[in-house]
């Protein structure tokens, strides 16, 4: 059986460019099919609407991930609404301002995960241009990947795979994603590893609190193009503190990785020569 | 007037998570909507067929980005034939084995844009896993983004949509993303910084050479693994010479950058703490 | 006139080791002597009781500083009734705790100045040695001194000295140090010198809440232990880009230097070769 | 019983400020009190005097620790032949010039500790100001804790502590901490930790015979600036060496930790997440 | 026996500066003796001619290497020649264009080893003066180092040794360094460490071709300037990575290493206090 | 006229591999013409007679450099006597140990040149290989081309030429490089970048007491390979500090380079794109 996987993605936070991939990361998976639907950088609630109704009447997948920034927002928001309408067993992904409609999703009978570690980006036309807005995300990523948070996030999503592949209804993840959790699932050898992957992950969250003070709540330019360009700057040593790592990590040959094979299960392996298993 | 984007993605490549979000970085843009279709990892004929169509028919844009690997490959080529019949000004986007089917592309009056610093994975089970994955990412992301890639990308199909906004036909860009036009879009200030940028262009090139050479031409695992994982390494440092060329415009205060303005035009500005005109 | 400047350290914070040699780097000016009294790394309150009843009775010098952890715990509180009945003009030096008792602060008289980037160590057994304190100290006086806030509390200090040199009632401070405050005092050329010690006094006053976490509300130490070793590598990451904002500014020549004239005059200058004025 | 231990600090070298934070990190020892008596910057024949007096005759503890530069400066001379009077057990702690007087110390019953890595700071005034003096700190604090000499200091210190608890006549120790034994006491495990910590060593030992050169010997400033500057710019990379010697004891989980237990017992464990014994 | 090599060296590769002592790394060993003729910077025809001739007809060696660039250009070709019918056993050694006359090298009867990751020189005036000629040259050192490239070279060497000392017909090495034999070569016990120096190796073949371009196949200076200044950028990349695969083993105590005992044996250790057998 | 140039290299220092390459960097000058004798590794009085008589008696230079260490060693003692009856200019360079025989060399009418960074190597079996042996001279290389000593030496030579092509008696150049000359040569335009050079000639001048103490002044094996290693963590330190000071100067566009013109003369340019004259 292949299962037909919906995924919105409207607006942009971390784990969006990189969650479908994250499923069948070398493109040989045989149990899944993946539909993607978005409004690209918009998430204004007729973009979000019409995305997600096409997603739900025209693709009508086995399984829908809603990813995007705040899930409390009212885009999101009419999202949600749909989606719980729909009866198709259903993730919203989002970051921290989610938290805020945690048991509301719960009560939609959505599934959830929010990613601590998947800050706002310092939107402020004087500092953020395309270039900008790539690294920033270049950073978010790795700092997604390497801490562990996208392997929580990957392997729910597969859970949820292998229940409806064995005809079952799917319990679906409700999950707010923090250091100890993203570390635990990247399963670190080296406990110095371990714990600069929780840095990185504290200094990523802490960004959004920046990013948040420097877009929402200060008005003069002078005064928050400094405090947007820091929170990048932070993130940039998050990204950093991910890599140093990831390098102690290879110093002890012991990088945990989890490739999935060509039916969809997650294999483990540490030593680089060694086969996955 | 809002043009409407539409934007196939099936497969990845480094430029596939930032296409989007680089014409419309702080979701603010009121002269541009944009749907997105993919099918994720994907890009075997069937699928880039049935989401090409959808695109075409459900969604029916004023003008179609498809974006991924390998535009001579069997999907895409689908793909190519389906845009090219459609009528709707389109601009294939894809790294460099596209090189081939140039002037394919150019008959069948398609735009194209070949980034040659945009690498293939190392798409070996031994290696390449979500977190792998996913750190390769960012690190294209950061090479494509801060050498200059990216903005000739994103300038081209902005020129795209002011001509349809003036209701002109759209010229199609017909461009090959090399080191030097790369750098040259990005206006470095600092000519070393400007030489960085360019050695990580062409070590992060190279990069895809090792990757074709450790999926296709290499069969036993212990000496393709460690080609791929070569290939990683080179590209690590790639991204790690685009930070450092950054800097070393951050150290003069003149780091280039072209935020839209809500019109959707192209601001320009160095000094951080200057407005954009 | 020569003042005389009794500190009182009780404990140990940031600022502590630094703080009499920054009023006199170079140990030659005229215009004022140090006296200090101390209780080690102990702050309960007989050992404050004792050893600030020396310094305003032995001692008896023209102005007070007290400096040390947490200055609404039992030993500072109690520093602070002596000292604000003395009648000896008083500054408490503290970190962020000590916002709780800012307003009694000021009714008692004191002046005070809160360091908050000044962060609450690791304090547990199972890592916390006399080596791992050493060197997270120094981090912290890298951080406390690179990003401006080391600067605050001595022109702050030094004006009290001015106007009691000039027979005045000093006025005594109430500083509320943060990140904004601190990089104006260090006057960066450099605008991404500027913002990179801002992120790095964010993420050191972020250490602090992790701290706190790790030592008073995680009880089994296979938890506390990552804790706190992570607030440390977040801490070391903070002192890094501090040294990044420095030599970014070494870059454009133009590290501001203010030392002290013989005669205790704050003088200033930037280029490395010129002198200070 | 416990031991109350007077320490007097006049002016500053490295291990100053740690000194009384090294005998009890956590502040939780039950069996030792710290007095401490300073006159900051300044080493005069008279603040030393007054101080050393004041600790003699008033605080009377029952084992005293003098620190500071130069032992054999007028100041710590005058601080030797009181203490040596006062039939108090003393342990003169200071830096490399102390050399010239260590058997004139063992004459006058004394106990010493040179540490050969402790150097003097660049004290000029074009050069040092508040700022740059305690970056120099933060450097030797590192260089002093991370090579070992700081561990040295601190089990010779809780040695006669020991005695004093027993009753017995403390052996006061006769110590140069040169590059070797500063390696030993750390117990580091990977052999290149090891030499790399011995490079740092004596890289800060040099910077002493450089600052030297540019205070004392030189008395152009267009001269005496770069060599200053150049001395800090050697600590610095020396500060940089121990932080890469303690990251390869991270990559083998083999960081040597000695904290105190309550009791003042040291305690010794080298995995992070095991217990110290 | 004492072998006498007689080594030839007309321009300049990376090998050059160490080949000869490379044999003789402590300049101990018994069995062999060196002379070396060379004719600097130049390699023209006339000058390889009197410098090859002299060392055939007056130093007469038993054994003989030539050293130099482009084995295929007119100058290496005529000594090539002599080489050819001197009788002497020749080996000739030089970087990637040589693999052009591999096959001619093998019927004049000479061995050869072609060197893929010592590559050409920026050789424009604009950009390459003695200094940065340096800088490329240690560069290149320590990538042919520490990937591996240089033991393979002495090893090919010493194999010719020991058999002219056991009185034996040597076989002569026909041997093309790529990045695998390389790592090979150099036993790495980290694998990340020996995919680090093979990342190394392959951007260091790379920038060869980048300086062919920007010194035969680009005309305007504004050009060709950054090209080679973009080469050697990434050259100095190549050499770090080298530097970090080299740490890689020493954090697990396993740098490979092989002196040559005084009798002209090839040792081997690994761990750094042993004792090499 | 073509000035012809005979270079002896008996043993190896940092410069040896790089006086020849330094004096025409792009192997084009027209006026002169280089031939090399050595002996390799070895300087025993036999090896160096040979080699220095076929230099006076068969290539009868115009002009003479004697490179090697130690000038006051009996190999180069002898070549000293030979080299001073020729009656043929002759330049020794040598490294700090030549110091002892400054006087006698002005005496015997020879220049001389001591580079005083370009310290001994730890040659001692257990560590030193040839890997080990390439990569310190690397770092060797970087720092004397990078502090600018190499440019003394270079320029130096360069004027000898320049008297000899005017038909005039060359003045003998009689230089001790140290870290101030090494500095002014290379007209650093940054202060920091030319204190971190200073910085870096220090530490590396370092490294030769701290081999000699390891190769001649320590028995115990597990004493001394621990001193060696040491020493060559110093030099990679202190080559890190020359790459350093490089940057600085490459952030404000200010690398100096001073190519030679195929004419000989020495040209001058500052901003990277510019023409040297």
């Amino acid at each position: 059986m292949v299962v037909k996987i919906g995924i919105i993605k409207c607006g942009n936070i971390g784990v969006s460019p990189v969650i479908d991939l994250a499923l069948d990361e070398r493109a040989d998976r045989k149990d899944i099919a993946v539909r993607i639907l978005g409004s690209g950088a918009k998430m204004d609630p007729e973009s979000v609407e019409d995305v997600t109704k096409k997603m739900v009447e025209d693709i009508k997948p086995d399984f829908i991930i809603y990813v995007g920034p705040n899930p409390a927002a009212p885009g999101p928001k009419k999202a949600r609404e749909i989606l719980s309408q729909s009866g198709i067993p259903t993730i919203i992904i989002g970051d921290a301002p989610g938290l805020r409609v945690k048991d509301e999703m719960e009560q939609q009978g959505l599934g959830y995960i929010i990613v601590k570690c998947d800050p706002m980006i310092g939107a402020r036309r004087e500092f953020l241009d395309p270039v900008e807005m790539a690294l920033f995300n270049a950073d978010v990523i790795r700092v997604v990947a390497g801490t562990g948070a996208l392997r929580i996030v990957q392997e729910a999503i597969d859970k949820v795979i292998d229940a409806i592949k064995e005809g079952k209804e799917p319990e679906l993840p409700r999950i707010v994603i923090n250091e100890e959790k993203a570390v635990e699932a990247m399963e670190f050898t080296n406990p110095y590893a371990k714990v600069k992957a929780m840095a990185a992950f504290v200094i990523a969250e802490k960004v959004g609190d920046v990013d948040v003070k420097g877009c929402f709540m200060t008005k003069e330019a002078e005064k928050y193009i400094p405090i947007v360009a820091s929170a990048h700057e932070m993130l940039r040593y998050a990204a950093k503190l991910v890599d140093e790592a990831r390098e102690l990590e290879k110093a002890m040959d012991a990088v945990s990785r989890k490739p999935h094979s060509t039916e969809g299960k997650r294999l483990s392996k540490k030593a680089l020569m060694e086969k996955p298993q």
